[in-house]
């Protein structure tokens, strides 16, 4: 099963067996490759992967497949831009999703893929989001569904990914092995894995890039912040613009910071020492468990393509990510991900040095929903009172400034 | 502060305080009351409340207020919809707003109207979906927000909500006591309480029954199921289609199905018995928590709709609705709450006895995310395994049939 791949490392194209999509030459992963065609934006479908179907890996949109993902809103930030005095400040909101969480618009664009393909057996690697996702559209694509977890996965995790009935095992070991391993399975029993940098993953992810374009009125934004853990996402945003300029539909590219949290940021050390290739760090140590891959398999490829881009890749604190993750749900009403919330912290990191105009359209891509992870808020910082009822008008009073 | 109102029960319309809407005759909640105009849908705009615009209570929508609510996807389903022989079957999918549940609709709608009305303190009374969707807007519109809550919330709704900022009081006595409380101390402070059937909220519901209009092509469905609690949700898609019948949009309503849980199912009981009047329950007891309200306001008068629409008004078993949830989502990988799962439980208990037409379009309304409430999942029943990295692939080719 041959589809067109390429290696941007080696600047090469082949046709690669979909069950092992990285370059035989340099062990990269291969992005996908299209033919040569005159790309136009469908403004009148209704439904966003029709809409933007010539940047897609198919000629057509199986609808039996689709969960209601995509056309998340792009949300204006009020106060938190009057304080930075960056007026344009946006949210793409991508909690807006059937599992809640960005992972879902790459694994509508696999799930297409793999239907069109006959395939009829599909896995991941994950320890979160990435799990739940892929076991809602096995479930939607009546595909058996492997999900190979971490032994320390949470409750909370375990039970949001298995109310919808995948084979779960989890897997004492090395996690990157595991990755591995998964793809070795995957080849021999044709079991399609869709793991963090899977091609058609990173297909999905751009769309979330044109939709923004979209929604600013067919411009392109200024900057764009994204977490970043293996990089796919990333990957994803910057081929969105790449191929809107070279359809002519934009000039300029946005620049593109990517954002890690300090205690799991083998990228961003990369990029900071201008070290061409990312080292994988031993051990992953931060709340934002959403972004921790210590080995990420689309680092080098993301490194190359930020520096291209002029772009940067930040690292962030724990207290800062905490710190804006509660900043977003109290001046903004957007309750994030940690990981999400990495993208304000990095935005006001750069705020302290950088000079952004007052022209500049800034947009912070929040990858998913702060209800997926609330054990890391702490409820003693929480304005709470106790009352009886005949005592409540006074206790109430006594808030008020 | 008095705008236009009126009670069904009375066939009165009046003007009255914002603060205390419900009727100084017969206390029955009071609806909004529009002045007569030619109403336009304006399929050109781009935010649900602009195309809406003339079924909602105010002439602009202010923009710093929204938060990416509405214009959530109506799911076909799949498997359930062959299985039952009744293939137009769908799932309005309410998890897809702000918070995470319809309640956003409605705050979504009350907020644009405190706001133009210059109200500067919000509160509610919930035990937990509206406060969290309160607390959300209240953060996104700068208003100080009081939520009253019950002794006995759990640890992960108080801090789903508190995340926001708001002034949470935990009250300790009666439920309905308090909310009658609420509205005494918020008259006399300004404080307006959105509680569950507050008339702004339920046009705020409306705009989910026109959004299904649009979304089938301009049609109404055959039958749409909801969650049941204090009535308010019907009722506001009650009222969509009415105006759209009395606009000439439509030529005949949809048949209306609302689902108790039977563990707290009062309107259903009246509605069983032939009562014209809904009496309290003592004491709640079901999985389906967000549905729980045992004296609901708005009982008399939904009563009354659903035997005017030749609806009807149903109890589901809390086994049933465990089965149901499970069964969407592993089925069509929508993961929804417990009290979500009554519409699709009720669907069943009505397709034993009724007969439905293979072109009945049916849609059930999905009201929240699973993701609110894992503590009713039960993780002993799902298909889990454990492996080393040596073992994974017999273990795997074990669990292939």
């Amino acid at each position: 099963m041959k589809e067109q791949f390429e290696c941007l490392a080696c600047d090469k194209k082949f046709p690669v067996d979909v069950f092992n999509t990285f370059c035989p030459d340099c062990k990269e992963p291969l992005l996908y490759h299209y033919p040569e065609k005159k790309r136009t934006i469908h403004k009148d479908q209704s439904h966003t992967l029709e809409v933007f179907l010539d940047f897609l890996p198919f000629d057509k949109v199986d609808h039996s497949l689709l969960l209601g993902e995509g056309n998340s809103p792009l949300v204006k930030l009020r106060r938190i831009s009057e304080e930075c005095h960056v007026p344009y400040m946006y949210v793409k909101d991508e909690s807006f999703n059937p599992t809640g969480s960005f992972k879902d618009r790459g694994t509508a664009v696999a799930i297409q893929k793999v239907v069109s393909l006959h395939i009829d057996k599909i896995g991941t690697v994950s320890t979160g989001n990435m799990a739940t996702s892929t076991a809602a559209y096995g479930a939607k694509a009546k595909r058996k569904t492997f999900v190979f977890i971490k032994e320390d996965i949470s409750t909370e995790k375990l039970l949001s990914c298995g109310i919808y009935g995948p084979v779960m095992i989890k897997v004492a070991g090395d996690y990157g092995e595991l990755t591995y391993k998964s793809f070795e399975i995957g080849r021999k029993h044709d079991i399609y894995f869709m793991n963090s940098v899977d091609p058609f993953r990173i297909e999905g992810y751009k769309v979330i890039g044109l939709e923004i374009f979209l929604q600013l009125g067919s411009q392109p934004p200024d900057y764009i912040f994204t977490p970043m853990s293996s990089g796919g996402h990333l990957i994803g945003l910057v081929r969105a613009y790449s191929e809107l300029k070279q359809e002519g539909f934009i000039e300029k590219m946005p620049t593109f910071i990517g954002v890690q949290a300090e205690g799991c940021s083998p990228i961003a050390k990369a990029f900071r020492s201008g070290a061409s290739r990312v080292k994988r760090i031993e051990k992953a140590n931060t709340v934002a468990q959403a972004i921790t891959n210590p080995n990420p398999p689309g680092g080098n490829m993301i490194l190359n393509m930020i520096r291209e881009n002029k772009g940067s890749i930040l690292a962030v604190s724990d207290t800062d990510i905490l710190s804006t993750q509660k900043m977003l749900a109290e001046k903004e009403g957007i309750f994030c991900l940690p990981a999400s919330a990495t993208t304000l912290a990095g935005f006001l990191q750069m705020a302290k040095t950088d000079t952004f105009k007052v022209t500049d359209k800034v947009v912070l891509v929040v990858t998913g929903t702060g209800m997926k992870n609330l054990k890391v808020l702490d409820s003693t910082k929480m304005n709470f009172y106790h009352s009886s009822l005949s005592t409540l008008e006074n206790t109430l009073l006594s808030t008020i400034d």
